[in-house]
């Protein structure tokens, strides 16, 4: 049922990933919003910012991006098209994935999925609600975020 | 003619940069501002800083760097001689660099050269105006910078 | 009892507090870690750093602090003798502070302290497991901290 | 016409300002972005986050506000519901705003409104295509976002 | 001699001081640091970017100047001629300065100055060489700039 | 003697080493500042951590570690207990350490121990006097750790 969403995940080793890089120093941060957007709607695993020091007195900004090597010229097509670039740098990257179950809890606003990592000793270590679920709770309840969270944390 | 400042550079893999990194917690900001002219001036590729939060409470700066391997020894050496590190890390990357083509644009104010990259379909897809003909020109006609850029594109 | 270590804190608006500021870009990481615990330790109520972009390429740092203004001398000597400033820049800040209660919470390692915010309705609106506390369970029993913040939650 | 969105806006010194500050080391960044859409949506003319370096090696960040001193007490029912603080601090601030225009210009795709600022002299120094019409056009025709804010500024 | 370019300066207390302040997320970093050099050289006391997180996933810069109130309209002049903001925002602060005093310290390659801070003691509590002049020794002579530094610090 | 503490550490390359990346989003920087003692009590080289923007418009923190590829298993641990991640992210990198040596400078306080660095041709290039013995130094006899420092640079 659940499963149709997220599929389970078994634990393992992917040494199929690639990690991105373009530093930018002449592009708004209005535009660097949309092409975060645009890159995790083409499969981006991760996108992230980090502010950078650049020559010339430069506040410029280091756009970081995680994908499996399948992805990578889908990647370059949206960064060349979508920034400034001229150059797109990479590297292959081993990444370590933990198995990840979708339980559900009931609090007395409704249910609220909550994504659990499994260590390899079967032990639950890591119980994250879903936070789109509990940011539509708080919004039609009119409730703090917070108290949403630490309803699900009790019932775990 | 313009060839000889920009040659025109085709659109490539390179197999052969190297990044290299430098974790710096006791050094002041005054030195590192001279670092990285230096690198540029040696051939780097790129140089670039990240505020990094270190132990015991200290703020530090990240130095990265980009170059080809054949830089690597160089890099090295101005990085013990110019900054108070003891260590230097560092991993091969893969850039891939776009086609440049550089053509002149004429305003009222002068010529202004403005790169631009080519895609592997042959179109034009990035126009930058060069900062320092720009800037130039800014300074010499007492306007505003982004009345500069504003013309180039208008004129592109 | 738990009032010797915590007084009972009541709603209040404070008018008599001062906002400091100072940029550094002469000054290690190193010695700033140590800054910054020499204030908190003279009474200043808080410190923090964040990373700025200089003149002349400088990846600077501006230290702020938040102090009464019956300890702006007192911050002044400790900033003038320990960094590298010849200047310090100040301003007035008003502070609303909320009601704070300290109660404690049973858990199986033992009594945690837990800091609760009380709106003006008397409300609990926050509740803050102390840190140094869980800190020490997490030490001695060889548990990971966000279990026995886990652990305090559900025992709220 | 526009107008109805967008009221024509003298130039004018607004000394009804006030500036919001909050530090923040014990919540999450998911939680903060909802905080910053709360913050809006009740009316604060700006809300931005920055990285702050705190005691005991934490991460933190300083959020800071800026709203009317009429919406004082509303942002700090949100900042005090949805953050983990217990005490705001702020202190009032002048602002100067340029007199702001709304024009529309017309592109292959179809209108674009565009912000302008209008000096003192009666200049147009500042013109800024609409973000999100420039983004639903982006997205509807597939064009990358910097061809349609080219357009806009060629037609200008 | 010394004197005409540093003039002696006492400890005192400036009330005449503004901090301005501009949020910007729809200019390049290019722009900012052209940006910076002008406002220095039209009489700021300091300018300095900070890296911001704004609404809608942007990477923002928030510019700080300090200059004296006296200076206020023509840095306003240049913020609007030279980035993309229609408004403009200050309050006043007050700056302690301590006494400086310039002294020259011979080295083996010439005479450099060393600027001190005098406390209300008379003592010198700090002692920093000229970073231009140090810079040029280092260039000129081909050795590290930590190495001229360490020798000034050893002839004081 | 000091060579219990400090062993001769000899000019190598090390290709041993491994990088480590984790982003989180969802984690206080509370928990971080113990996280990043514990990653150094295990036996990593070097913990940091930077400020990101991701996803939602969320401050996150982009943590990195190295290490020796025999500590990856227990840093993997220590991750997964203690932040909030599922996934940790990793690829070799190389060190180039240079030769390292320890000596003791006397002062009037007592001894401290300073860290130089010996290049290939047998030169110190690089001199840092220990950290924690300078401030006990200046803790202990009341003085800025600024002229504690001062006072070895110049026995040097």
């Amino acid at each position: 049922m659940l499963g149709a969403k997220h599929p389970p995940n078994n634990e393992h080793i992917d040494d199929n990933m690639v990690k991105m890089e373009v530093n930018l120093d002449d592009i708004s941060g209005e535009w660097l919003g949309y092409v975060m957007d645009l890159l995790f709607e083409a499969g981006a695993n991760d996108v992230f910012y980090s502010p950078i020091y650049m020559k010339k007195n430069r506040p410029g900004i280091l756009l970081q991006l995680l994908c499996s090597s399948q992805k990578l010229d889908k990647m370059k097509e949206i960064l060349l098209q979508e920034t400034t670039t001229l150059g797109i740098r990479y590297y292959p990257i081993t990444v370590h994935r933990m198995e990840r179950r979708f339980i559900t809890v009931e609090t007395k606003w409704g249910m609220v999925t909550v994504k659990q990592g499994i260590s390899t000793k079967g032990e639950v270590f890591q119980s994250s609600p879903e936070y789109e679920e509990c940011k539509q709770i708080a919004k039609e309840h009119n409730i703090p975020l917070k108290k949403v969270y630490a309803e699900v944390w009790k019932k775990l």
